[in-house]
């Protein structure tokens, strides 16, 4: 046995993030601004989070232990105080806004922000804004948004509900007139909401159905909150391995409830007196939740703003993702295990390549995703400035695209937060580790507001339109739309696609241009598909996933011309990040690339190696700087929440800290032994002796 | 709007159902009996589910509500009653573990069957065994087997607890001299557990570290459960997103705790009376758990054979990915969303190709897996008879193989579980359909038992090995080990790779055999990499798939050969899916095919389109038979505990039932009303109030 030099594994731990972090190259603070978008917004969440900290309310670490009514009851108790620390310090809407995401906690009241209120202001009459904003604004009723129905979820033109007006008293009648038109799966509706929109069929004094409109509708008391007569509502019950459960996502039926024609959120759309409707004056514009017009599947501009909101959440510099890969890379900078490394100690783990390999990635991907983002914001913006003077025209695009980033960031974040706990082995099992309430609370990002799935042929649609303009004119094509600049390529005046040499892999225009040709041949061979032939099974997918991958790459070029305003070491492992992403998203392509004919396989060796090995190269240059990367990220301890990620690497003083505060070793003795324990071990022993004496005999 | 039918969208899921039962065109009990190895099995667990299903206790409708230390008593409180109800009916060893397994629960007993009790048997000494094995076997005492530790886990060489023997006494002093030596992770030890078997280094009189060695030490008292009087002993808390909520993993720590010399488990290796050591006579042949002679990393026969026995759990036709795609094509068959169908209503979800491509593929892996269980099984059971015999040369391949599917098995099991759980859309997040908490159990068997990715790397290590030999061998390799037959390719002697064409992928032989062409190309590749060359970071995983693959397609070209013993509509259908299996398998391996050749560009469309294409067309040949196929898995419903895997397809009536249930729903009003809701809401109305008066005033 090879002579082992004796050191204490725990203290090595604190002395290797130390070294870590000595060896940073970077400016923490400069790449921190760059992040957050400058030193203002940082200062700003500081100042929230300095007071956030200091409520014993808002303390996470007990939380793993609760059942889901105690976790219900303490996330009503933390709204409580959220909101009246609103007050307190007088916050403004950001403000308050950025708080509420600082806790980290699901929240009932988020789905009032973020669904109900919007469409209040967005589809609200000039008489329903009278008597009821400054309720809703705040928080004198509690809303939710009621769409989603237990058997029709995307497909809202089949939504049961009727809502069927009555000229006698001027009233609308609510009924649900089947199971499966109850609503479901709505959030803060199952015991918190007062009040709520509900989507429901418009039902004429004639019979004519008229599809989904919202109507605003009253749940329960404001006296005692007992449900209004009626209407029986409940909680749908907790989510899959613990997920959201704090959450109360609610059910709710209608057995024939009266409420006034003023109800209906009529700004676009109206019932006369006598029962007539009036026709929206501008469908595309009317906006607001995850509004329908007609009951059609025609997406409004609402849910494409709806959209890139979501998205841009998903996108901050502390979303779950990017926690979880500060967690990781954290633990395995500190966990040492297997082969002897250079000063014969054990290697930390993340220098193995199949660690790195798994974290660096994450990390690349939590740059881009960051700036993509903010691109949205702007977009979105510009969007909201053609509407504002009835120009639609950017709509179908921005939908489009927004679905498209939709299904790859939340596909892709998934994946990586579940690699990141798997890449810290045993212990990322742990609760203590804190990724997989990070893993769980993303996971149905992948099936709401849009099932995957359903997004991508959307995608799909829209590229193959422009496609076929582009492949039928003769000329180059004068404008296209940003998110479809890579059809520029198929137009007749384009340039050949680039030869792949090991030298491509170096050069990030050549990179960005490869995943464009990459999406343009395979949009165009979908396009040319005979009539009569047949495509396979998975291939919106494929499709949807390069044209996306295309204007994420593009971008990335822009992120990376863009660099030069930051100091230049900062600038070149940032670029180095920024070209780790090109790679592994042009290596995650490469059945693509190879059946495309981008790249050849020549008879010389394995044509894929080049690009393998660039893969690793960057991540090797990338490494020292890991920590002051994560660092960047501005985590607290507090916020992470997690015995393997603490900043100062004491990730085993950390776990058996937390491990003390495990209810079930309060009793030196489980409940579990009198009744159930002793008798086992009690009979086992009497058919023991049993045996002995048996033996004993023979 | 186009005129709608009027379906009772309820009442349809029964009748869409049974139309998909009856068009079944299998034999559903001949297919499960071939499934489950022959009637006799099958009536076996009928006979205990029919015991098991009366029993109030093993309920599972309400433990989703429960919290962890409920579930956790819950869990004792079954235990307590298995065990009772195998003395009552008497039974077999192998009748006691079947009805464990049919529980379907996480039980702490389970350490006892399969780690404590076989260790016990394979290294207890005689005078052990006379004093101890009749409480082991009837459960009189609990036990549990002790190996990680906080600061290591699968360096075994590395563990720090210490166990020094005193001559002068003639007993062993266990020992925890760092706060990493904590034993940490060890089921059953938390709460349960009444004795362990502790893996330490063994620590001569005169100083000398011999490596660990196991030791048979009680825990706790028998009198009262008490700790004994020098260890530290408890739970070490809630695991990511509750899994094996019912589970009391457990640390421990030991202050100079005294144990007589022989419980040391010393069948192999002992310390005489002085106080020297005795070397095992046969170092490989001593097995048992996780065990290790030295203090190496060679792992033993032991080990190789718990992992063979781990893997065929994992591949019986009741596991979680089985489970899961049992619950997901019984739901997409009765849940209808989106286009219209020939009859007018909404197509099945099923029908849309983004959904069979992503659900069939798991059903021919699940059919598959249950036939290698089968394999593994047989030829572990040829590897104890050679052993028996003192004949180790079938170990190094065995384990190599066992590695390479033990990696292969789970992490494409567990990709296929959330896969399943996603394809349902909105309610596959609502944990009554179940399969939240199948993925959760099913996750930790990545990081268990060997880490799949430090794993892969003895595959490699194996292969290429074995591949060197063949490569400098000048004649044919007279006999390769069944696992590495694909490196015949490689002698001189062999033919060229088969030429793709269309017809390939209709010709099992030719897929098996470019599935073979890839491993042995890759393997050849990477051992003649030159010592200076550099290997991507990534290697070892592509290669100890590509190696594994090729194993598994062969195995499943003999598994269609076989099929000839099944009445022949049986066959086609069930051979249908094995070839399914070997086409996504290849579709799985695209990358690797064209970037070693064996699939190439011509410059005539897509060289991948043909197998694509083929990969549907099976699809839709199984389609017919899916409720049928899933039928002969044999859950019922009370084993799934699925509200959308009802059998009878009413899966909205299902969840309906379900939610009553949930406790939130007790309370008309919740109890965070009055402390949290109602404050919130007064505050916002006086403060409504206050700016109406404001503006009442301008």
């Amino acid at each position: 046995m090879a002579p082992r030099p004796r050191v204490d594994v725990n203290q090595q731990t604190a002395a290797d993030m130390n070294a870590a972090r000595s060896q940073t190259s970077i400016n923490v603070q400069t790449v921190r601004n760059y992040l957050y978008g400058g030193q203002k917004v940082w200062d700003l969440r500081q100042r929230l989070e300095k007071i956030i900290v200091q409520e014993p309310l808002f303390d996470k670490q007990h939380r793993d232990f609760l059942g889901r009514t105690d976790q219900y009851i303490r996330a009503a108790a933390i709204i409580n105080r959220l909101t009246e620390l609103r007050r307190v310090h007088g916050w403004s809407q950001e403000e308050y806004n950025t708080a509420s995401s600082l806790l980290s906690e699901v929240l009932s009241i988020t789905l009032h922000d973020v669904a109900f209120q919007p469409v209040f202001l967005g589809q609200g009459s000039p008489a329903l804004m009278e008597n009821y904003w400054d309720l809703v604004h705040e928080k004198g009723i509690q809303g939710c948004y009621l769409q989603t129905e237990l058997g029709h979820g995307t497909n809202v033109a089949r939504l049961e509900t009727t809502s069927t007006y009555i000229p006698e008293t001027q009233e609308f009648e609510l009924n649900s007139p089947s199971l499966t038109s109850t609503k479901w799966w709505i959030g803060a509706l199952g015991k918190s909401a007062t009040h709520g929109a509900v989507q429901a069929k418009l039902i004429l004094p004639d019979g004519k159905d008229m599809g989904p409109h919202l109507f605003f509708v009253q749940l329960r008391s404001l006296e005692d909150h007992k449900p209004l007569r009626g209407i029986t509502v409940g909680d749908i019950g907790p989510k899959a391995s613990g997920g959201m459960a704090a959450q109360d996502q609610g059910f709710a039926r209608f057995d024939h409830v009266r409420i006034p024609r003023t109800n209906m959120f009529s700004k676009f759309a109206e019932v006369t007196i006598e029962g007539s409707y009036i026709q929206p004056p501008h469908a595309k514009l009317s906006y607001g939740g995850m509004m329908y017009i007609r009951a059609t599947m025609i997406p409004s501009a609402g849910w494409t703003i709806a959209k890139g909101r979501a998205l841009s959440i998903q996108c901050n510099p502390k979303c779950n993702p990017l926690a979880a890969a500060t967690v990781a890379i954290r633990y395995t900078t500190v966990r040492r295990q297997g082969e002897l490394d250079a000063q014969g100690l054990e290697r930390q783990v993340l220098t193995y390549p199949s660690t790195y390999y798994r974290l660096l990635p994450i990390l690349s991907r939590a740059f881009v995703f960051i700036e993509l983002g903010r691109y949205t914001i702007k977009a979105l913006t510009q969007m909201q400035e053609r509407l504002a003077s009835r120009d639609t025209s950017l709509l179908p695009e921005m939908h489009a695209l927004l679905c498209g980033l939709k299904v790859f960031v939340t596909t892709q974040g998934i994946i990586d937060i579940e690699t990141a706990r798997r890449s810290m082995g045993g212990h990322g099992y742990s609760a203590f580790a804190g990724l997989g309430r990070l893993y769980i609370e993303y996971l149905p990002s992948a099936t709401f507001e849009g099932d995957n799935f359903v997004l991508d042929g959307q995608v799909v649609r829209a590229a193959t339109k422009l496609c076929k303009a582009v492949l039928s004119s003769t000329s180059a094509v004068a404008e296209l739309p940003l998110p479809s600049a890579y059809l520029r390529l198929l137009s007749t005046t384009s340039e050949a696609p680039p030869q792949v040499t090991a030298s491509t892999w170096h050069d990030v225009h050549s990179v960005v241009l490869l995943l464009e040709w990459r999406a343009a041949l395979m949009v165009k061979n979908f396009t040319q598909t005979p009539a009569s032939g047949d495509v396979d099974a998975n291939v919106n997918q494929r499709l949807a996933r390069a044209i996306t991958e295309a204007f994420v790459a593009a971008q990335v070029g822009e992120m990376i011309n863009n660099l030069t305003n930051l100091p230049s070491e900062d600038a070149r492992v940032v670029g180095c990040l920024y070209r780790l992403y090109l790679l592994t998203s042009a290596e995650s392509a490469l059945v693509d690339l190879l059946s495309v004919g981008l790249i050849r396989h020549t008879g010389a060796g394995d044509p894929t190696q080049d690009l393998r090995l660039a893969v690793k190269a960057l991540c090797l240059e990338v490494l020292p700087n890991v920590i002051g990367l994560t660092d960047a990220f501005g985590f607290s301890d507090w916020s992470l929440d997690s015995a393997l990620g603490v900043s100062d690497g004491r990730v085993y003083e950390a776990l058996w800290k937390r491990v003390q505060m495990e209810p079930m070793n309060k009793d030196e003795v489980t409940p579990a032994y009198a009744p159930y324990i002793r008798p086992m071990l009690q009979r086992g022993q009497a058919a023991a002796q049993q045996k002995m004496k048996l033996k004993s005999r023979l």
